[in-house]
């Protein structure tokens, strides 16, 4: 192996480790550290939640002395501010780390390169940019929200081939198979935050919950759009308030008996400027990032999909396309008004595609 | 490489082969023939145009007095039967073939297995199966008509992620990208014919032929679906149609004059039984496939997609899926009436799937 390839490799493993607490440290960045001495991984670890130890505390604890003179592979730039834990950098520094290698520098404009400097002042090596593009993509939620102060936001739905998401009817069950209904629950895993807009609500009562098979699995809070706060007090949401946090969404106009109603069933009310059926959503979403709700995954339908795309508030869409073919002027993915041109459409970036069982999933980003 | 591993490798330089005449040989299949003797190729063949010699026979004159104890690896059983040439499974015993190795038999249940008999009653060692789903995929076109009567009939269309295959206001330019649309021109170069219905010559005034930069390239024979003959004398159709073949199929009420008009400009006119907005498909394609026409491609719209589904009259779907969001409620690729029901909608199988540059092309049979 060359020495490029074993940054790679250690690197990898960084990420790796990183990828064990998506969704789990917001508003915090997920970040692995690998210690390397003489070509033998010493101390490892990756920042599990807000408030607890960095990786590299965790990497530096587990290496002991062994840290001495070795290399660290680290994901995200090592923090160099005295925030809820005191900075990395110094503790690298103490611990005799000889040489940092960066996945990618901080994306906080205030703060990028400092924690390289401090190293740099104190005679350690450093080395940015390997594996950047990946340590990007598995932060992009924090890279999203620290850059512009609002939550990173993906549209997801299930399209037949012939484009609907319902028929004309409003029956959608189901229209992809199970393979991308359980990867629809990974991804409630992963962000923290789910939201539809009340007509779901009232057409499905969904638990919008995750359903994993596993331990370490956690739901996602619910956020529901509803301007005149149509919610039902015998809905499965409110129902389920006191085990998921659930936050409803709605206008300064609201009816104030309805929303102490939903606060006593332990529904958080968010009121927003606007019309009750054209609600400020940029506001709305930067009160959510204040509550932590860095990611948010929006399960539908098509106008409220339309709506974020008007806002130019989405990130990121995941399209599960079912080899199935209803007919008829059925429900597309985005309607809202539209544009009257092809030229003038919304236009994304392919970055991701690959089977589920019968379906394909394709994952692709606004990039605007 | 080990003798299984050597079928393999010939059948596949057969099938290579065969692939080279594809759209080119109607009413015929496309076969490849290759003769093996002591590890070398000592001849090798295709079947070009129907009328002309059979693969087998320009491999066997390839191969001349080597023919003798060699095996022919060939894509589909050797022809037992006297038509426009001699049958093939002669040919080869009196070459003194000592061994062939088939694809797949003939799927006509008139004559499959006869050229295998015929072979096996002269001693000739036969192997059937290798690479048989290959085989039968490079000739499905000819699988169906022989089968079941009716022409290979495969839908294409370029939706955006969102569903449209064109806004409300009837823009569909461009929806897919360069590569895709490249694509297409190579469909059009191997299906026979090409489908459109009325309403997409009124709103396009396409020209429906094979734009693809090189000399082998044809142009499919056009098929318009137009019950009341509503074709303009100045469309690019009709203004092309002495260099590119042309059928209109239209009602058996369908104005005299009007028809005599399109055929002094070398329009085909084909009636059918029907109301002129509900024409008998079924019929329609029985008559294309007596003029050879095979394979049709249909490109569109919504509701021609519709009425073929309806008469289970598809075989394949050609999806490009174009990351662009149009929002609004455009024109899906399938409209008509529809099923009210997710699971009455019609289920398809998705074969293969790969990137177009930006886009992602999705290939599915219905496989009723």
């Amino acid at each position: 192996m060359t020495a490029v390839n074993d940054d790679a490799f250690y690197m990898q493993r960084a990420l790796n480790l990183a990828a064990k607490a998506l969704g789990r440290t917001s508003p915090n960045p997920v970040v692995g550290a690998v210690i390397v001495k003489e070509g033998q991984i010493v101390g490892e670890g990756y920042h599990k939640k807000a408030g607890t130890p960095h990786a590299e505390i965790h990497a530096l604890k587990q290496a002991g002395e062994k840290a001495k003179g070795a290399t660290m592979y680290v994901t995200l730039e090592p923090c160099s501010h005295y925030g809820r834990t005191p900075p990395c950098a110094y503790a690298l520094i103490e611990a005799g780390i000889k040489k940092v290698v960066m996945a990618t520098l901080d994306p906080n404009p205030k703060v990028a390169g400092r924690g390289k400097k401090i190293l740099e002042e104190a005679g350690v090596e450093t080395v940015v940019g390997v594996l950047e593009e990946e340590a990007k993509r598995i932060n992009e939620v924090f890279f999203k929200h620290i850059t512009t102060g609002l939550p990173f936001v993906s549209l997801k739905y299930a399209m037949t081939m012939d484009g609907k998401i319902a028929t004309l009817a409003g029956d959608s069950r189901w229209i992809s198979g199970e393979e991308s209904r359980s990867y629809v629950h990974k991804l409630r895993n992963i962000y923290d935050g789910i939201m539809v807009g009340i007509n779901t609500v009232l057409k499905d009562d969904p638990m919008l919950n995750c359903r994993l098979d596993t331990e370490e699995k956690r739901d996602p809070v619910r956020i529901i759009i509803d301007g005149t706060l149509m919610l039902p007090l015998d809905s499965n949401i409110v129902k389920t308030a006191h085990q998921q946090r659930t936050i409803v969404i709605t206008a300064l106009s609201a009816e104030e008996e309805k929303c102490r109603e939903l606060e006593k069933n332990n529904i958080e009310i968010l009121k927003v400027a606007g019309e009750p059926d054209h609600l400020d959503l940029v506001e709305a979403f930067k009160m959510l990032l204040m509550e932590d709700i860095c990611s948010i995954l929006v399960e539908g339908g098509a106008r409220l999909n339309a709506s974020l795309l008007e806002h130019r508030l989405v990130d990121k869409v995941y399209c599960f396309l079912a080899p199935k073919i209803t007919g008829g002027t059925g429900i597309t993915p985005v309607e809202g008004k539209g544009v009257d041109f092809m030229k003038d459409a919304y236009t994304l970036k392919i970055a991701e595609y690959r089977r589920l069982d019968e379906d394909i999933l394709v994952v692709a980003y606004t990039g605007w």
